[in-house]
């Protein structure tokens, strides 16, 4: 995976004393050895963390060195407090990589309302910054360092062959409960060997999260501290690429970030199941979304899914309150590919085969397609276990 | 409780066969001697169901003689068929209690998307017009010939006395999954001896229904099916009342709606707490109402409570994505009457005591005071439990 490895960027992940587990790295490094643009998207819930305050400040920007991320501890509602917690973390972590305060950029994530554990931090970033390497072995260190409830790591690599160069994206994500569309969902950091200026990485960003990062949900619930940073230091030798210049780039950072929004559905709290809601045939992207959102957030059809019972009830009644109009007589729905709903009535089909399926399969497939327009998207969440309300009823602040 | 029963009202609960039970009822009829002012508020799903279709056309209306509701079919997405089937089971009940087929209103609630048996309701429903007495065991009878899920039955009266003569209110209603606000959630039916014009009933159940079944959730999906009638025979001695003059009426119609609208939510398919949501100090009703609701959908929120987690965190963060602006600066909470934070950051408190309350409570009141104007609401939802998973991944279509 080495070779895949965006040029210029050296990584570090250690376990600082955040978390309880010791095995469990909880803090990560990220440094550009040159100045890198970058862009931010950010949660759009009112009350956020100190962290995101920061960051959302400094994005766009020219000349990001730096990127620091804990976790165990949101430093979200903590104030005035949280946000003097946060100035320190930068200036730190500034002081260990050489470079200036304005050009650190911070994230957080773990629990809500409890002040950082600052002494732990004092003593981890410079430790961190000493075991920073531009190898692979450091990015999954970065990658499980930013790990809170996830069971898994999430880590998408592309390399995009161009006749002026090789250019390589490296993505790390976090994220399983807490997780709901709209915003920038969860923790994510894209990076890049890529020139760009930072206005353009900003659109390019925006742009790709609506299609992926925005796609997905667990709960529905929109955390106080969800960030997307994309960071883009121009060591390849690709020469900068303006907007329209960026097609094949462009496409392989959708797929490092569709690739990571994924992973973090399928990683859900507790998910027996990935689901994947393909919506066609709406009037705008925008009503697609909001009824795939819609289902996707039904408890009722999560726990179907659970259950490997291919309820099109659940979907179709969910469809309906979504606030999106459409003609019931013109919508048809499948499951795993097996046509269940038709133009406005039941369709037969053999019920145990499609449980069986559903039974066997790691993803269930649900397809709408309505007779409004030609807009459709893509959605994906998980399923809704027991699991689920034991990781969260057991959790305690 | 038979001296409160409203006059003029007879009722019949008996079971024909739709559950597999033997022991349960599911057909249910309630017969006015006179004709009846009726009024209903229903699902506002896109996809509803065939006696949703049929009572909307027919309230407001002033003759209403029966109301037959099955439970087991919802006979909902089953077309041109389910539209016949109702229409059958219309003429069907008004050839039994000799009436019109247009004096009478039909309610189904169930499974969605079979179509109904409709051998046992030629036969039960004759059966049924042959048992209708007006007495509280066949009130009973009644409210359990509703339930499907539900773990109790569910049935309120009052009795107004005025200076003209006593006016008496009787409901039930069912409901525990499905359970979603913004609608008449729901199957409710209330009945009063009072004497209203159906446009006044009409717009008292509307005004009621916003602040009494449009205030519970249970899991934020919306049936197809939700209904609630509202009948008014005038056989008290008080005279018709007009708007403006049922003051002391309305208090105990909306006393009977909110006593039924709580019950559901504390009856929540697998609920170990009721939650009770009081939002004040905002700049409308709506934006107190859209605070409160997603609090109360959150699926954090509620597993918190489930495992009696005074987790803060997860319910400011609910009101910080519910799309309504506000300053977090001057925003209070309280947990169980318990002040955990004031004016934008935490305050100490003993989180095992308060945990303790928690446990040893069916009732969890969560309290958000805000600094953005006079309005406030108080809405019901219950805690997510893995029971909840259980009974929805097991049933099957």
């Amino acid at each position: 995976m080495s070779d895949l490895l965006p040029r210029g960027f050296r990584f570090a992940g250690i376990h600082c004393g955040i978390k309880q587990d010791a095995k469990r790295e909880d803090l990560a490094l990220v440094v550009s050895d040159v100045p890198a643009s970058a862009a931010g998207v950010y949660t759009k819930n009112l009350i956020c963390a100190a962290p995101v305050d920061w960051d959302r400040q400094r994005t766009p920007g020219a000349a990001i060195r730096a990127v620091v991320v804990n976790s165990g501890n949101a430093n979200a509602c903590t104030g005035q407090q949280g946000a003097e917690d946060n100035r320190e973390i930068a200036q730190i972590t500034a002081d260990a990589c050489g470079t200036s305060v304005e050009n650190v950029l911070v994230m957080s994530t773990g629990i809500i309302g409890e002040y950082l554990p600052m002494e732990c931090l004092r003593t981890g970033i410079p430790t961190a910054a000493g075991q920073l390497v531009s190898d692979s072995d450091s990015l999954l260190a970065v990658a499980r360092g930013l790990m809170t409830t996830d069971t898994v790591h999430k880590l998408a690599c592309r390399s995009v062959a161009t006749p002026q160069g090789e250019i390589r994206i490296a993505g790390v994500a976090k994220g399983s409960g807490m997780i709901a569309p709209d915003m920038a969902t969860m923790l994510g950091l894209v990076m890049t060997d890529a020139a760009l200026e930072s206005e353009v990485a900003q659109q390019l960003l925006a742009e790709i999260c609506d299609r992926t990062f925005n796609c997905i949900t667990v709960d529905g619930h929109t955390s106080t501290n969800d960030t997307v940073l994309f960071l883009a230091n121009g060591q390849c030798q690709h020469p900068v690429m303006e907007i329209g210049e960026t097609g094949a780039f462009a496409a392989a950072l959708e797929e490092v970030c569709g690739d990571l929004a994924r992973a973090i559905a399928a990683d859900g709290e507790g998910a027996t199941h990935l689901v994947t809601i393909d919506v066609g045939g709406c009037r705008s992207i925008a009503d697609a979304r909001q009824i795939a959102k819609t289902i996707a957030q039904s408890p009722l059809v999560k726990t179907a899914i659970t259950g490997a019972d291919p309820n099109w009830g659940r979907i179709v009644s969910a469809a309906g309150y979504s606030g999106i109009s459409f003609d019931p007589k013109q919508l048809d729905v499948s499951l795993n590919g097996t046509p269940i709903y038709g133009q406005g009535v039941p369709i037969a089909f053999d019920a145990s085969l499609l449980s069986e399926s559903m039974r066997n399969h790691h993803e269930t497939k649900i397809g709408l397609r309505f007779g409004e327009g030609q807009s459709q998207t893509r959605f994906w969440t998980c399923d809704l276990t027991a699991d689920y309300v034991r990781i969260n009823a057991d959790y305690h602040t």
